[in-house]
């Protein structure tokens, strides 16, 4: 792993436990209805990891783009899969996306460096 | 096919004539990326529908909805799937995606009356 | 009532009941969570509302806004009151909530009418 | 002019009016700022329609695009300059924009029909 | 105060300045306008920062955020009480607001610390 | 030029080849239609680029706030006219527009620097 996953990881992980600390009942359940979305149902977690990653893109959340390039990483998607999603999202949401399809290209090299 | 997606279907054929008619060059090329981007490749027509949807449910664009939600029917997507993708749009966009869920229910079962 | 607020009541109801026939357990969760966030708490219903309201109302949802205009009114909340939650809502998101506000402003009408 | 201007011109006239009636002081500078914005200065009118237009298209406000639309009208814009508009609009809002623009390309052919 | 509230209000004071030098009558009334709606009236400050916090929040704006964030410890809100702001915000933008909760937290934690 | 540009531009070209390097067909295609749309055509460069400037301030994309802002420097724009481009940007917009816009006016002053 390289330094911006590693820093985007950090942050993540540290922040999350702060919330687990002050939020409330109603935040928590949030939190947990965010992990049960993704688990494997009648779609595989592949795909929902792609869903989750398009509608990151167009929504233009860079920490949330990234989160989901490493799960998708994790699901073993491919290159030209992930062109393909990246496509799309550019399509959808337009040319303001391309400034975080750059970071999501830097991202997802790193992944795979 | 009902009343909702007769109007959504004649109305866009017609404006898309319209626009073929009245548009300039950079546009038509848009449009013919807009086909190409969901053709099969190394994701299938099932999955880049599901992808469209997603997209357009957080953006929250109810003809975009109406039009991949057909797509979705034609690729086989059953109830448990679509709701799958409904989840993840509602999650990632918020609540303020519920009113585009219900037209988009309301729109899923005239397709599947 | 008048037809704009029995309209949209009537339609809410009916595609919620039908959601509740056909969707799956995380929905129904992100449902529930949509009700247990506006109770009273630390926060009595009343600004909770007008907080649910000026979300609405910068994200640009119609039926979100009208909503919440109902349940403020159900509050107590005044014309003067209003008018400083739509004046933030105005300011926040810009001209293009103008033709939001010019909407609530008419179903706001026929809620105190 | 046909059913759609009509339409929306009367609706937008009768809630401004309303708007001015109801609103506060603040809500009334703000409308004020919204009509010297697009007078002549360092820029001709011409120019800050086709602004306003482009703004409102990439951030999907119907009744905003309809009102520019009249403006560039009255301003003499012709279709070649509208299309790199629309153009414009579509590639950096992306293809969710377009159903915006079929409705778009209806109100400029009723105002020029 | 901690470095990320000095680093924000040195870089916001500095560039308002800046915009005072540079901006022309109309920028100047946005500018004012911005203020005059938060200052108390029908509503108090408190919850007219509230108002501004949550619209901030589900439009995604973090130096937005972290300007109410300051406004809100200043009119003494207590940690019940914001974690009832972010949990509607969270509920009604969407999981898409996570990162910028976490920045909040953070934030709000310098902010109390 | 300044470390703002020097830092923009030098990522964004180094991106951009990356993009070029692993991207497929139709991503390669919506970066050439990304150029074409922005040539001299009905409208003057200066007029397209202002039209893509208010575009990318009012979704708040802060690269594309900055690659516009370098193109309208390139086209002579002076500082009444981008002003009343920042103004529409910030009116149509709204107040979550200004962080982007104090962004932009640092970068527009280390461009005229």
């Amino acid at each position: 792993m390289g330094n911006l996953t590693n820093d985007f990881n950090e942050y993540r992980s540290r922040m999350n436990s702060r919330i687990m600390e002050t939020s409330n009942t109603n935040i928590k359940r949030f939190f947990a209805l965010d992990t049960t979305t993704y688990a494997a149902g009648a779609l595989d977690v592949k795909t929902k990891e792609m869903l989750g990653l398009v509608a990151s893109m167009v929504l233009r959340c860079d920490d949330c783009i990234k989160y989901h390039l490493e799960k998708c990483r994790d699901e073993g998607i491919n290159q030209d899969e992930i062109n393909e999603v990246f496509m799309i999202a550019n399509l959808v949401g337009g040319s303001i996306v391309i400034p975080h399809y750059r970071r999501a290209v830097e991202y997802w090299d790193e992944l795979n460096g």
